[in-house]
């Protein structure tokens, strides 16, 4: 262990073995982990009651299947993303008490109860019914961490009177991530309401010139409301993520 | 003069001089203008009322006043857009009688009285304060073109209550043009509020991913209201044009 | 009820049991929905005939058949655009009533007798052959809507005398809608023959730079001719839609 | 005014000159400011204490001067984006208490005298030396909106040691924005060392394939950290203002 | 027939039973096929020993063999292009005249034996194995409309003395169709060689950054040679039909 | 000079000074020039008649002068691309003798009397006036290579019948020559009218979406016509150069 | 044999049969490869220990098998690329002394024991794990060609420590190879730690804004760090190809 | 200064005054550079010799020499890139022995004569005589890195001749830069003669579908040789640092 290496410089130090000159010489060519890994990980116990998280689209069941093991050991939450029906049932072969959302395609496994750390309400509002399941994504990501979560499904700008009639929720919520995918233009419209951050989520969802999510994240960009920020296109995970963070701070 | 061709060869016919066959010939070999012409333009006395109309971007002062004198034999009212200022001051000072509108860029004569012919208001609405020049290229494009037009400006999607604020206007409209640039949302509100034809200009006010309008381009093609219909960026005389066609339906 | 709310209010005040000021204060606060939602949707009286509509692509069939069972109580027509065979088959065993279009990809249910409430003839025109299912969806969607609609099939600027061939049917359409692929020209030369409103539709039709129809898009926006806008790329719902507000105005 | 026209139908009511269901059909057809805008506005009491904002880049003088002088009446503080000298220069000369900083481009007029109402502290972290502008805007922005700002400038990835000799700093603040031209890797770093909320704005800086900033957005769009979601490019002003919203979430 | 309407009013001008005049009229007004139709198709002589050509690609086998039938009627080569395997077994069963070339995607049916009308060599030359499927189909289509045609295939500029040991080839040749993917470099080469006409057609071969031909396409319209001109990406035909008119020009 | 070298070697065989593998090896090193350079520049016997061609734009007017000094030696004609007013004064300060042609940009000097080599004429037709510039660099270009030219200018398809107006010009040319900004769609027409090579030169004329040129370089490479080939955006002197190696084939 | 011809050519001057004249002009007229060819591939020797190399992502089966005959020939070591499963196991059936590496696609025959020739290590990094197959084969590459290979995977900017955890490595490597997905920003880190060439791999790893490696092409090449060069998306044949010419120069 | 916090620490130890976990504790709190920096920038050695560089281009001169001032302490040699004739005067004056190479568009001061490190020639190509300032600027950074240079300007493709009679220069070098824009189709070529690393450069040079060096990059990264790396478009410095870091392996 690297640790002892250290340790060691400083016992001869005290038994006067070595020179101060000499010893300063070899704890500057110790192995970096020895000292500074220390320093630099010293503000992840800010994330303690986080999960771990896999991202599963580009692994095979048994790589998945492998890392989970090693994190369990961690006695810590884990969360798998991007998981589809045949891979979650292989996975849930194995840890019978994880639990499959097919809509948000997420495993969750709560090794320990999940403590409500985020102050405010997170709330996820989609345009449409397509983008749900990536609004799915963001709300397991924001509960596995601690969060409570409401949501607000399929009230696009084409019918806005559907959106006002939802005033309340929205005024409630201390985090809003706004998901869709066509024009984008909802995430607009809520932060033109509401003094509070609002993360806006592009979708896939669209055809011809939406090109798989660009407009709407090229809407969300330009918005004219200034209270937006914008995370990769069809990214749940992330707007979950970057709302639980904001809920913590 | 080529009707005179095909009345020669009638005259021989009527004289007995050439049989039907050869004429039959003869006139088919005849230069298009003479006979098919007439059924081509045919239809152009539809446009009756209508403008002439130059763009003016690409053309230097002398050849647009070549083209107005011209154009001036005709009798119709005439439209230069895409005119600066230096320019207009050029085009007035030989066309006194002509009217420079320095926000829409257009130089309108008015040789004869504007009769209206549209049946309904066009009513233009714009997202921001810099969308006004292209919202004012549509506007005078429409009167020019013998409509009632109405306009709603500032009124973008980041404090949608002011929208609102203006129902009974849009209400009123038989035909919208709705300018905006930026994220170019504001069209699929509005389309969301009523029943009638929105022609939508992107416009290119924005920085950054905005792309000199192609973002709001792309929004507005990818709406998820239905009423919706698209011209080139910036291009307010498209939009005039379009709901002056649509406004005689 | 919200209505119920107001009327309340109206009570006490009627009944001297609260002060003006206090039934001010109290309206003011009460739920969106119970006033403003009125006015806002005073509006789509407007569009009484219109059927209502289904985006069939990315929903499934149980979906799909629980949205229609729920439209059907309004008694007003239904259109599901974006259906395949597979899908189009359960829907119809559900709805026997119903009809598919194979071509356009949609199922209309007429619970109703559809009335022409348009005024003009919508003539839908198409570039290729390849262009005709989007031309498809264009035309059932304009005739549920109430419209006349006649059609103009493979008459692509390649041969331009076929399109030429057809003057009188082009004179007559009171609004057009021109469907084409590959360089998307056609409906710049139509827009060159009538003085009527065009929607042009570009397709996904080409291969190579054809970029699944962006350069037909692209060519569309750029037209030399005025009286041109645009939908979206394969939007013929889109352009139905857009020409029925029109054959209305 | 309108708050009237409700008034009088009330007292109407309340002394039994119309029946409560004409009173009911009467309010629902009253203008919406009347009733629903303070129901829609009600959320702003939230935005108090935060400045009124004026995008500079599209307005003359006079237009910004004119706005100023309305606004001047709210007496709340005022903050001018986008300004370059000339403007600035003229705008000072109307208000002489306002002060210009010219590497952020903004005018700022502290009407009233700035409270924190920020719990965290935000800091403002940049790539190069030609980030700062970028980075300015931001932070003044924080600072009028009531925020402890502080910030670490010329930290690249290029010499990462840099940045990590300011470990105390990093992870000392509660909301961290990052500005990064070029290929815009920082934020991923930053936000690999800690568990705050990162914003990240991506700049023009650069040339050739950066694409006047787009390649530093993708870069953040598709960071492998988590904790980071991203605005338009060079938009300091509104990382600055969802900052400030997150700051006091 | 349109022809006979012409006839009788000859007839009738003939016969003195209408004047002049009203006859000139009445022909103004015939539908255009009847008159001008045969002016517009006279180039179309030019034409002789042209093959019809049907684009397989979204066409059906059953639209195919229809076409083919009536075709068949006008005594003129046919050449079907991108058609696969499973249509070309379907096709060459109805037609077993035709013949199947799988390289080339192509089915020709020669009704009528080629006359060689081209004046010189077409030569088609590749940069890889991979682009011949394209050259094979340019030389399919130069065949059939006849021309002599020669190629060198696998010549690319990473070994370019493959291509010089073949100078004698590329000096004859009176056109040269030169097709490459990757980096689209060869017609530079090869047009730098000869003073001949240079047809480039970029091909979809490569990878990453090869767009799908477009990085190949690019390259070409950028040549620093000036005898190149371009055809869009696999677009064989296009380019053996160019080279087809250019040998006859 | 290389060629002594090898003359050299011969000698000293003859001489019998070496020996006959001695020799052989001597000139399988001998510099590249000394012998292949002349098989390589072979062709270029083609090429008399062809001026020497300077692209200006990136050159000083020393450079370009410098250049014409050397060529001038070589007593072929000289064309000299894209020079502006400022320098084409200078230029024929220098050489009294050439002439500019300020439209084309171009600056030609013949210094010897041009002969007519093309076998047809090559017809340059232009969509609009603003193409004219392009046209006549083209037109230039063909004519310094000596070939008999036509032009037609401002028939694009938005008035297609002034087009067909002129069905005689352009059924008399051997090589055409089609310039058009905007969608770019006149080569597709022109084409679909005769069988003969048509060079399609797209313009950056045009505004928001035309992108310089592109949409117009998109519509011609994805035409529906099957006799066009494509040169760069703008390139006038390639098409005419294209067109003159056509017209000699 | 060409070499023939000029051997035949030197025994007449020899023998005094022609004169020295003639014989240069006959030499001059010989084939390229009778004399330039030796002289364009005498760089060739330095290629002594390359392998032969085979694309085989566009080959079939029959096609790689034959290629790999002929090249055995030459008895140098034969590497393919791109090789599925299905087609390595049959090419291995064919050549069973031949390896398969599934990961990195690739078939590898040492006909002959490879000679290290390359001075220094290289070292091949990953940012994930899903980058290594790109990375392998750049590593198969390398070691065919002569050179000790070590690797350090899975050490991406996301979690800066782990990198700096290997420093020793990192310093030890005469030559770097980074490959990265995503934000490709870790070839800008690796690069600011040492003063050695790093070639940067952008792989097709990420979803939404990464555009299958463009956004990671596009920071490589936009690196702040000074030392990196870039090669196609995937491309990790050509990274180890490039690697082991730098570790020979 | 920061490492004495370190000695004093081990003072304590020494002296018995603090136990041992406590130091450890203590070190490992210590800040980062007084311990991990050394290790960190102990791969600097690396670098002696290497000049300091400043990237002029968004600098002010007074910015520009401050730096300089600083730098000068050290006495490395200095390179300032991207400087216009302006700034250099001015930077001259106070460095009077400084020096600009205008075409390079750099300063270089020389404060210590430069030591040739680098082992074999670079030779840098370009392609015309446009792409001679990016060349100009690897050759400036090259030298000054202690390399010898050669280099060989306007060899492009069209001509390639030119190119083959310069091979003996191409077989002597050890790394090469080629320097291209328009196709950017050389590097290819070069690559393909010999088995040395060729760095390219895609220049902004060209028009139309260029797009500022955009087809020069992707044909470069597309090239079917494989020996090649690229950087940034116009990025000279960079290419010669990287071939710099190659020479020294």
């Amino acid at each position: 262990m690297n640790e002892e290496d250290l340790k060691k410089i400083l016992y001869l130090v005290k038994d006067g073995r070595i020179n101060i000159d000499d010893a300063l010489e070899q704890i500057k060519t110790l192995p970096f982990e020895s000292i500074g890994f220390a320093t630099l990980d010293h503000h992840r116990t800010l994330r303690q009651g986080f999960p771990e998280v896999i991202w599963g689209e580009s692994k095979t069941v048994s790589q998945i299947i492998d890392i989970m093991e090693k994190m369990a050991e961690q006695r810590e939450n884990i969360l798998v993303t991007r998981v589809d029906d045949e891979k979650a049932e292989k996975i849930l072969k194995r840890f019978p008490e994880a639990k499959f959302n097919a809509l948000a395609r997420t495993v969750s496994w709560e090794i320990k109860s999940i403590k409500i750390t985020g102050k405010g309400i997170i709330l996820i509002i989609t345009a449409g019914t397509s983008d749900i399941p990536v609004a799915e994504e963001a709300k397991v990501t924001a509960k596995i961490m601690g969060n409570r979560v409401d949501s607000l499904y399929d009230v696009g700008i084409a019918g806005i009177h559907r959106l006002f009639g939802q005033r309340e929720k929205i005024f409630k919520a201390g985090v809003l991530i706004v998901v869709a995918g066509m024009e984008g233009a909802l995430p607009s419209v809520v932060s033109g309401l509401v003094a509070r951050p609002v993360i806006a989520v592009p979708t896939s969802i669209g055809y011809g010139t939406s090109f798989g999510g660009i407009t709407a994240l090229l809407g969300m960009l330009n918005s004219c409301s200034s209270g937006i920020s914008v995370v990769n296109i069809d990214n749940g995970f992330g707007a979950g993520y970057v709302a639980s963070l904001i809920n913590r701070v």
